[in-house]
C-alpha cells in the first residue's frame, strides 16, 4: 500500500518506524515517560558540545541556545508527566444501562490510540525546541508515535548530533527499535509524507512551505492530519491611556521583543496600532539605545528575503522610519542586522495594505498611527487573517472592565478571540510559556489545523485517536478503561438511568 | 473576501449566518441549552406529520422512522445537558508562576471557542437522525455555530418541514436571527462549502462524494476542517467456540442487523469471517424465514447500485449463496429487495478481493470461511482499510482471556484497534448508542477525519477551536475561565511550583 517507491534507506526508516508501531503502542506509560526523561537528561548533558555545533549553524547566541536546551529538556520532561497521569486519554466509561431512552444502552468505553508513524519537519529559528527533538517531537513520542524527522537545512550537523542523542537514550531506555529516525533533504520529506505508512505529519516553517505539505497530506490516496504551524504577524494594540500611565516601559518591552533574536520568531509583534499623536513612538526611538548590538540572522536566505521585504517596507508611501535600524552583508554572505521600527499613518497603511501587510521575518516592526474614534474591533478583519498571538496593552483603570470605553475593549478582545490562539493583556507574544494551559496555534494561515496547540501538554491530543469498546470482557480492554484502573488515569463515567432526565432542566 | 459570488438566495443565507455567528457564541449556555430543547419537543410534536412526509419519500417503515425521531430528540436533548455541563470545553488554568522552571510564568487560561457558520451535508438513509436535525446539526447548534443544512435530495419536502420547525423553534426560544438555514441542491453546497465565511463541514454519505468534498474544503484559499462519514464494511470475526456456544442466537443477531432498514446502515456487517466448515452457515440459512419480508429501499438509484453490487458479488468464482435473497422493481422504479447472505472460501476471498471488498449498501453480506489456523489478525490489514466498527463473537470461555487461543485474540483486538472507530464483543454494530463514550468514525475511508466522532456527546469538539487568554484581567476573561467559575463547569488547574519536580519521578 505504499504510495511511491522509497529510496532503499528511507524505506529502511519508513518500514522499521511502521514495524515499531504496535510495539511502542503498547509499552506502558510510565516506561515511556522513563524513556523520555531519559532523553531529556541526556540532551542536557549533551549541551555543551550540542551548543558550540548550533552556535556555528545558525548564529545564534550561547545564552540563547544554553536557555533552549534546557527548555527543550524540561519540555520533554513536562510531557513525561503528562502521559503518566493521563488525562489527555480523555477515557469514558458509560456502564451498560437496561432504562436507557432509546432502548438497552450496551457497555461503551472510549479511549485513544496513537496514530502510527508521525513524519515532523523541523524548523529553522529554534534549532532545539522546536527541531529534532522539540514540542513536535515530545508530543509525538509521548504520543507513541514512531518519530521520523526531517532535519532542517539549517543545521544538519546539529540535527545529526541531536538525532544520535536522542537514538541511544530511547534505545537505553529499553524502548522499541525502529521508534525514531532522523532523514535529509525536502524531497526524502515529500516522500515520506506521500506514504501510507505514515499517518501524520508536523511542521513548523513559512506558509509557502507549509501549504504544499499540507495540500499533499490533503491529496494522498488517505488523507493524513497535517499540523503546519505557519506564519504570523501577531497585532498588537495600545490603547490612549496605556500609554499615557507607562509609554517608556511599553517602548522597552516592546523593542526586547521585536529584536530579541533578531526577531526570528513566530510571536514576533509584526504590528502595533497606537493612538495618532501619542508619545510610544518618541518613547521607542528614545529606548532604542539599548537595542542596537548587531545580531546575525539565521542564514543567509533568510537575511536577503529580510533585505527584501525591508526595502520594500521603507519604500512604501507615508512609512517613516523611528529606529532606522538596518542590514549588512559579511564575506561569508550572513547578513548581520540591528532592529527596525517604521510608522505610518492609519490611511497610508490602508492604501498600502498589500506591501505591508505580510509578515517580514527578522527585527522589524511597524507601528499603525490610528485616529481617535477608530473602530478597533473591525481593523482585524480588514488587515489580517489569522494568527498566532494578539495583544492588547490597557491601562490599570481599563483593566477593571468599568471604564467608558469597556464595551469598545471587550469588542476589541472577542475580534482577537476569533482570529488568533493566544490573547494576551500587557504583555508581549514572544516567549511561549510550555504549560497546560497554552495554546499555540489559530486560523489559517497562522496553522494548518487551528484544532489544536504546538506547544504545551494540549500537543499530544494530535497524534492520538479516539477508539470505542463495547461490551468488552475485563481481559480485553485497554488498561486506561478497566474497572480496576491499573494506570490511575482520569476516567469520566455516565452512570446508567440518567438519559431519562436529558434536557428536563432546560425547559 | 467571498470566494465565488453566490446567487441571492444562497449570499443571504451565508451573510445571516456570518453575522449571527458573533452573537450566537455569545449566548449562554443555558439559553442555547434551552433553545436545543424546545427543537427536540417542537420535533417530538410535529412527529405524525414528518413521519407521514418521511415515509411517502424514503419507504422506511412507521415505526422505523417514528423510533428514530425519539432518537433525534435524545440527542439534541444530551447535547442540551453536555453544554450546560462544559467540559467539552476543556477549561485549563495556568495560574502565574514566579518560580517557573522556565522563568516566570505567566496567568495562562485555555477554553474553547465556536469556529463560525458551518455547512452540514445531510444523508439519505436516517431521514432524521443524519439529516436536518441530525447529529451533526446538533452538535453544531450546541457548539454555538450558525448552521447551514445541505438538504438530501431523498427527502427534500421532509427537510423543509422539519427545518421550519427548526426555525420556529430557535426564533420562540429567543436565539439569534440567521442561526439555521437549510439550503438544496450538490451545487449550492458546494458553493457554500468554498465561502471564505464558512469555517467547517459536516457530511454523510458515499466516498465518492465524501472524498469531492473533503478536497474541496482542503483546497480552499483557507482551508477548514472537514468531517465527513464515508463507507464501512464492518468486519465481524467469529471464533469455534462461539459458533459451538450459540450457532442459533449468532445467526439471529446476524440477520437482525443485516436485515434491519434493509441492510442501508453504515455500520450493517458486510463481512463476516467464519470458521470453515462450521454449523453457522446452516444456522442462518435455517433462521432466514424470519426476515423473508420484502422491504422497500431508499430511493431508485440506490436499489439499481446495490442490484449491481450483488450481481457482482454472485457472480465471483467461489461465491455461493446461503441465503438466495432477492431485488425486484415496481412499477415506479422503486426496488424491493430480501436479504442475501453469500458464503465465500478465504482463497477465492483473496482471489476475488477487488470485486468483492467494496461496501453493498443494502442487505447483503458474505461469510468468508477461513480455515483453522488462519491469523485472522493479518486479514484486518490484508483485506481493508479504515471501518466504523469492528466486531468480535468469543465463547464464554475465551472472554476470560485465558484460553489457549487468548494471545491470538488480543493480537486481533488489536489490529482492529488500529483500523476502526468502535471494536464490539458478541454483539452487532448496528445500532449506535447515543452517550457520552460512543465512537462513531475511524480511519479513512470510514471517515475523512479519524479524530473525532459524529454520533456521541464527543462530536461537539469538531466545531470548536482552542483560545488561551493570558494575563487578562478578569472583566475580560470569558465566563468559563473566571476564578469565580459562574458557569459551574470544569477547570483543571496547574499549581504553580510544580514545574521543578517534572520528570523526576520517571528517573
Amino acid at each position: 500500500m505504499t504510495s511511491e517507491v522509497l529510496s532503499p534507506d528511507l524505506e529502511a526508516a519508513v518500514s522499521a518506524a511502521a514495524a515499531a508501531a504496535p510495539a511502542f503502542a503498547a509499552t506502558a506509560p510510565v516506561d515511556r515517560a522513563r524513556a523520555i526523561v531519559a532523553v531529556a537528561d541526556a540532551l542536557e548533558s549533551a549541551k555543551t558540545r550540542l551548543v558550540e555545533i548550533a552556535m556555528r549553524e545558525t548564529g545564534l547566541t550561547e545564552a540563547r541556545l544554553s536557555g533552549e536546551v534546557v527548555r527543550t529538556a524540561v519540555q520533554l520532561r513536562l510531557f513525561a508527566d503528562t502521559l503518566v497521569d493521563g488525562g489527555y486519554l480523555d477515557a469514558r466509561i458509560d456502564p451498560a444501562d437496561p432504562d436507557f431512552a432509546l432502548g438497552v444502552r450496551p457497555d461503551v468505553r472510549r479511549t485513544h490510540i496513537p496514530l502510527g508513524p508521525v513524519i515532523n519537519f523541523s524548523a529553522s529559528n529554534f534549532p532545539f525546541a522546536f527541531s529534532v527533538l522539540g514540542g513536535d517531537s515530545a508530543s509525538i513520542l509521548a504520543a507513541g508515535c514512531p518519530l521520523i524527522v526531517k532535519a532542517h537545512s539549517g543545521h544538519p550537523d546539529l540535527s545529526d548530533a541531536t538525532a544520535e542523542v536522542a537514538r541511544e537514550a530511547l534505545e537505553a531506555a529499553g524502548m522499541p527499535q525502529g521508534v525514531f529516525h532522523l532523514i535529509h533533504g525536502r524531497e526524502a520529506g515529500v516522500a515520506v509524507l506521500k506514504d501510507s505508512r505514515v499517518k501524520a505529519g508536523a511542521f513548523t516553517g513559512s506558509i509557502g512551505v507549509g501549504r504544499l505539505l499540507a495540500d499533499i497530506a490533503a491529496s494522498r490516496p488517505a488523507p493524513i492530519p497535517f499540523y503546519g504551524e505557519l506564519g504570523s504577524v501577531n497585532p498588537v494594540f495600545i490603547t490612549v491611556d496605556a500609554v499615557a500611565e507607562r509609554a517608556e516601559e511599553i517602548a522597552q518591552g516592546f523593542l526586547t521583543s521585536v529584536s530579541g533574536s533578531a526577531g526570528q520568531l513566530c510571536t514576533k509583534p509584526g504590528f502595533v496600532f497606537v493612538p495618532a499623536a501619542s508619545a510610544l513612538p518618541a518613547a521607542i526611538e528614545a529606548a532604542a539605545g539599548d537595542f542596537l548590538a548587531e545580531h546575525r540572522l539565521l542564514d543567509p536566505r533568510i537575511a536577503r528575503s529580510f533585505e527584501e521585504r525591508r526595502n520594500a517596507i521603507l519604500g512604501s508611501p507615508g512609512v517613516h522610519p523611528i529606529v532606522p535600524g538596518g542590514i549588512r552583508f559579511d564575506d561569508a554572505g550572513q547578513g548581520w542586522a540591528t532592529p527596525t521600527v517604521v510608522a505610518v499613518a492609519l490611511d497610508d497603511f490602508r492604501r498600502a495594505k498589500e506591501a505591508l501587510v505580510d509578515e517580514a521575518f527578522g527585527p522589524l516592526s511597524i507601528l499603525v498611527e490610528t485616529p481617535e474614534g477608530t473602530d478597533l474591533a473591525a481593523l482585524m478583519p480588514e488587515f489580517y487573517e489569522g494568527n498566532l498571538t494578539g495583544t492588547l496593552h490597557l491601562s490599570t483603570t481599563e483593566a477593571t472592565g468599568e471604564t467608558a470605553n469597556a464595551a469598545e475593549l471587550r469588542a476589541l478582545v472577542d475580534a482577537l478571540s476569533r482570529q488568533v490562539g493566544r490573547v494576551l493583556f500587557n504583555g508581549w507574544s514572544t516567549g511561549v510559556a510550555v504549560t497546560p494551559a497554552q495554546q499555540h496555534g489559530g486560523p489559517w494561515p497562522a496553522t494548518s489545523n487551528d484544532s489544536s496547540t504546538s506547544v504545551g501538554t494540549a500537543a499530544i491530543t494530535r497524534f492520538l485517536r479516539p477508539v470505542a469498546y463495547q461490551n468488552a470482557p475485563a481481559a480485553f480492554l485497554p488498561a486506561a478503561l478497566r474497572d480496576d484502573n491499573p494506570l490511575g488515569v482520569p476516567q469520566a463515567i455516565a452512570p446508567a438511568g440518567e438519559s431519562h432526565a436529558w434536557g428536563n432542566r432546560w425547559r
